[in-house]
């Protein structure tokens, strides 16, 4: 553990001459290249097991590698976050690649340096979770480092893009609350802090997909959107504003769980029910949403097969593929019980 | 944003130049070092923004630092690492170190793989959060990397320790359920997965502490132990372990806030109410834990505080001290609803 700083660090040429392979056998198992036979990685594998060897430097050294992927997203506070982590650690787990984390934080500067920081460490591919960057900066990466970007719908010809459906899942969300009988259904969203392109980021599509799916049903009129930030917070702040209002909505659609949570507490300190008073849904069903005592309807959006095929692309790119994909996963509804039909006794 | 890699890279000469300065001043301003004064930091900085100069890769070329902190955590999803992180960014933020985060899973194999990989990227210092690796282990790494631990309690000769005084904050607990007539006290608790030292790992001294005071009051006969782990699904087990009982324990003293969310559901689900019939309290004060609808009475350790302090002695480190540090911090217990008289209606 660190050890290697003062021991003498073990060699891809001590590996081959245990397992009795030449070096570009184990550079092929480490790379986990094509034509590599089972028996010939089950032998390297046992030789760097045995020796303790770590391919990171030697690699990287030998073939300017480094072996880590960069993870780049605004703040470990999400839990929606850690269901993209688990699926990405578990498509690397056969691999030798390590993710590296990095927070770039609420304002395109921070997220400039964190990036910078990135490309700086040398990562072999970067995947960004909805970041604040322009188009343009995100593709300035992506011509210096394999890219991923997982959140804004925004095709390219030089990165890829992971995202959910997000203005499907709007739509589900209004479609719900409407059909539950609920005309005055208000939205929690978040303020813009991106550079120059609104238009494709997911709290802007799901607001615009909630004012438009309200006025397809005659109810623009009814349109009430507190914009804040898609934090415990954030919904708290917006759910007392929206509550001031009279009369008061039926119905509050919370652009993330996160934001619903605090919402529920709002509506709690009011001295009203959900959804005895106050129909509630959230969006991303984290773990929090299911629990019996919140029980939340929401959006599903898999979090892990997005983090699952982010590093499947990513490795793929290391792997020599250029052309770009564009990966959009449909989402679905959990209807749970902090929704009901409008003026239906707790 | 990345572009560096195919422009020509600004160097610390460059900027030398620009601000009409010596080399040597400018890698002064860029550490931070004494003896800097007000106007010639200004001069050198305008500099570095006006010619876009990274630090990073030069500094490291000059002087063999990388201007990069490694943290190393379990998981992301726990949210209180967030707020240790808030306190670690805010620390940093005058300063031009960066944090990248590593995640080490929940077994000893994987957290090695993970601090070797912080260690080949030449982090400058590690922070290690809750890491399971055993006290040799830890000061092997520290020995190479300046390292502050932040968790286990375990003075160090060649690390710092930051913790919170984990035997008060269960003390308190305990103190107050027993205080509000509760005799059948249960307790969460985390299996152990760590590396020859359960003595000082944080969710041993919690239950150690639960046992002690237990049996202080004559309750040793009333002692029940559910280990699973400090999370929503962890927590929900074990209540439903708990709550399978006969008698019903009367207080469940949940180890972590997300356990004991966990066991809000498994109440529920049982037809039973916090704190009519179980009164519950958690550790950690998670945002979440204060929203109103939630009330959980738990233990607050100032996460913030321990990631500030816990930046500032790496930092102090990084400058050159070496005498090693061991930083406790009192808690405080936050006294919510979801704790009554034990038998008091609800």
């Amino acid at each position: 553990m660190g050890g290697a700083v003062r021991r003498r660090r073990v060699t891809i040429a001590d590996v081959a001459s245990h397992a009795q392979v030449s070096t570009t056998a184990v550079s092929k198992v480490l790379r986990n290249a094509y034509g590599v036979s089972a028996a010939m990685r089950d032998r390297v594998r046992a030789a760097i097991d045995e020796l303790g060897y770590r391919p990171h430097n030697a690699a990287r050294a030998m073939r300017g590698r480094t072996f880590t992927i960069g993870v780049l997203l605004p703040h470990i506070n999400n839990p929606f976050f850690g269901e993209i982590l688990d699926g990405l650690m578990e498509q690397l787990g056969g691999t030798d690649y390590q993710a590296i984390l990095i927070q770039g934080g609420r304002d395109p500067q921070g997220e400039h340096r964190a990036i910078d920081a990135l490309v700086d460490r040398q990562v072999d591919g970067i995947l960004m979770i909805a970041p604040l960057g322009s188009k343009a900066e995100l593709e300035e990466v992506a011509a210096g480092t394999p890219t991923v970007v997982l959140g804004p719908h925004e095709k390219s010809a030089v990165y890829d893009s992971v995202h959910d459906d997000d203005e499907a899942g709007a739509e589900l969300v209004v479609e719900h609350l409407i059909a539950l009988g609920h005309r005055r259904i208000a939205h929690i969203g978040q303020r813009d802090a991106s550079r120059g392109r609104p238009a494709a980021l997911l709290h802007t599509i799901r607001e615009r997909t909630y004012r438009r799916v309200m006025a397809e049903h005659g109810l623009a009129g009814e349109i009430a959107v507190a914009a804040t930030s898609y934090t415990e917070a954030g919904g708290h702040a917006a759910a007392r504003e929206l509550l001031a209002r009279d009369p008061l909505p039926t119905a509050i659609f919370a652009g993330a769980d996160l934001a619903a949570f605090g919402a529920l507490a709002a509506v709690y300190e009011a001295g009203l029910t959900v959804p005895g008073d106050i129909s509630l849904a959230g969006y991303d069903n984290t773990r929090m949403a299911g629990l019996a005592h919140i029980s939340l309807t929401t959006v599903d959006q898999d979090g892990a097969i997005l983090g699952r095929t982010a590093a499947r692309l990513l490795l793929e790119r290391l792997a020599g593929r250029s052309a770009a994909v564009d990966f959009s996963l449909s989402p679905t509804l959990i209807v749970r019980r902090s929704t009901a039909r409008s003026g239906s006794p707790c």
